[in-house]
């Protein structure tokens, strides 16, 4: 493989409400009522241990709904105009690497039950990190051509756009 | 490609003063004053349109300067006990991918000027997402076995268990 590649590999999948990603939730805090289930490989299900005293995770995965091709500029859900990839959320990434902070509700031998997620069923797992506020919380922050309330971010649903 | 494993790309790389891991700030909360570029290749470049009116984003790169060698439980920085991996930030991962949250000080054609970097030099970049409150910021967290305050964190740093 060249240097600059790098293979990874599913660890787990992700378990959901949601069958495709038209109608999903946009992001974890558009979906406080969906509960989903983190199912963990077998082979790795000893890296759980500990995290049951965190409150919530960041999720990694692989964008596995979404059409194979690679945009610089897109159309996101929550706006009508094209943005730079890199200045937004989409699934359509050069890499596609999706992430979601999630609440954990409990973790079991080779599960870890959660709230607020927003992927599709049967999305491919590739890391759970703790989340920790003094690491991943900045202050003062501000957040350009999203000039969303929660309450709009909430009310908006998914397309088909990036199918 | 086994249909469970996913080639994902260098985008560009990280520009750092920390030349190897040993004595890097854990974080980038613990390397306030740290600042680094994010070079994106120029086959990347239009994709950081819109990117300059975050305050902050998220990085996700490669752990290349860590040991090739996974381990499912580790002893992070902050410990002296071994934690579940997916309980800490250790680049031991079973997928070596790093996330850290960096302030965005200018975006220039290909280049993105970050303050609170925590990387080794020439760390390749997989990823930048805009850092969105709305989507990043959970309510009231629990950080397990991280009894750390923002200070005892500042004051640790990187030692050579992870090369």
């Amino acid at each position: 493989m060249p240097e600059d590649q790098f293979q990874y590999k599913s660890i787990g999948v992700i378990r959901t409400p949601f069958e495709s990603p038209e109608g999903m939730p946009i992001q974890p805090v558009g979906a406080d009522a969906a509960d989903g289930t983190v199912e963990i490989d077998e082979a790795y299900a000893d890296g759980l241990r500990d995290l049951s005293g965190f409150s919530h995770c960041i999720l990694l995965y692989h964008f596995h709904a979404a059409a194979d091709t690679a945009s610089l500029e897109v159309e996101p859900f929550l706006d009508d105009e094209k943005r730079g990839v890199f200045a937004t959320r989409a699934p359509q990434r050069p890499n596609r690497i999706g992430l979601s902070v999630v609440e954990i509700d409990s973790v079991t031998e080779h599960e870890v039950n959660v709230r607020g997620i927003d992927v599709v069923d049967g999305t491919p797992l590739l890391d759970i990190k703790p989340f920790v506020p003094e690491f991943d919380v900045p202050n003062d922050t501000a957040t350009g051509w999203i000039d969303a309330t929660e309450s709009a971010i909430k009310s908006k649903q998914a397309d088909n756009r990036f199918l």
